[in-house]
């Protein structure tokens, strides 16, 4: 039967939009990391009972987000170094073959979406705009692993890479240190997409991911605070 | 400083323990592929009050386990071929991005692990149990995935095969047509693992879960009640 329908979506529940709203308050850092959270003021502030608080606290800690405790109580997450390593390996392992597969299947919007990606990151840049930069580049990503078309993918990827976001806005120096290398990787990397060069768009993902463990690794390790972490790490 | 404790582990939650033990039940079959569950009863089954078997339908539901919708209740999840592809996928990628991570760090207890997983499932093949053969093979690719040594990908792997596992189950002549292919692509596998053959054992890997997606296709489209399924997907 030809397709005269788009599927309807169903609604998300109350649980998932007080998950949504609370993790967007992390990633954007109106909620520190390391914040004690109580589900009472959460409540209150979202306009909704505690119910649908605690089940989306539950929902965050499994993305790392939030760290619960029985005894101490719940906190937004504190970076520990190996863990963002873990993470960012993680997210290379599923950027990568993403991107084979984007390549192999869709090529054309993927180069589209990545083009529309790359095009507002150099305005931002050229007006200066670390906000919107930060969100073509978000985009940019999340535009690969979509064109994947595999949807478990890309629901286990949103699941994983939260902290990474959180953690560049919490280390904002990151960004602005290196946002011309940035732009010229993302740019290598649409035109090796173009091309068709499979090889070539993992390969520079890779490296591209790498940057960013670096750049994390420094900055953790310049902040007071994230010594023990790091140590423990090594 | 030396360690000289192992790190103590805290207690899973009730609502983490209510979660196992549906899980298990569905995996096992106990709880059939598209079974309607009721909290109230679930809760007296369990022995719990119905707060921690809410939170576990809803972890359940992120693993693709079981299926809620607030008109209608929850259902433990009915197989979509094209859903299905799409987790062989995904598995594929973090099995495949694991095992050349753990030849690269930490390849003499990979091939103790596999040796030992490998010796279970040769025994099990001897005495003809399907059971013991299954819970060898399962524990093989977990062998995998531990030893990459990252947590966030082994625990994302956790969270996605179950559907797998509990198809495996429900589809249960797809195992014992394969027993004897199945045992030999593992063999091979441990043995590229002990040359140390990173790039032979991720291609192994591949065409061995390809031969579990052709094994779930053929039995899924065989089946009664899966016709839709199947014919959406293609």
């Amino acid at each position: 039967m030809k397709e005269i329908f788009d599927r309807i979506v169903p609604a998300p529940s109350l649980t998932e939009v007080t998950a949504n709203r609370i993790r967007d308050a992390i990633t954007t850092g109106d909620l520190p990391l390391g914040h004690k959270l109580s589900e009472q003021r959460l409540a209150d502030m979202l306009g909704v009972s505690r119910s649908p608080v605690h089940d989306a606290l539950a929902i965050l800690q499994s993305e790392g987000l939030v760290n619960i405790s029985p005894k101490r109580g719940s906190y937004v997450f504190t970076p520990d170094l190996k863990e963002v390593d873990n993470i960012c390996e993680h997210r290379a392992l599923l950027e990568t073959g993403s991107v084979r597969r984007a390549i192999a299947r869709n090529k054309d919007k993927l180069v589209a979406g990545l083009q529309s990606c790359v095009d507002e990151m150099e305005e931002a840049l050229r007006v200066n705009s670390s906000t919107d930069y930060t969100r073509g580049d978000l985009r940019f990503h999340e535009t690969i692993v979509r064109a994947s078309c595999n949807r478990s993918i890309a629901s286990a990827y949103k699941r994983t890479i939260s902290p990474l976001i959180a953690l560049r806005t919490h280390l904002f120096t990151i960004m602005n240190a290196n946002i011309e290398r940035s732009l010229d990787e993302h740019v290598e990397l649409l035109d090796a997409c173009k091309r068709g060069d499979a090889d070539l768009a993992a390969a520079l993902l890779e490296d591209h991911i790498g940057h960013l463990i670096e750049a994390y690794r420094q900055e953790l390790s310049s902040q007071t605070g994230f010594e023990d972490a790091i140590t423990a790490s090594r």
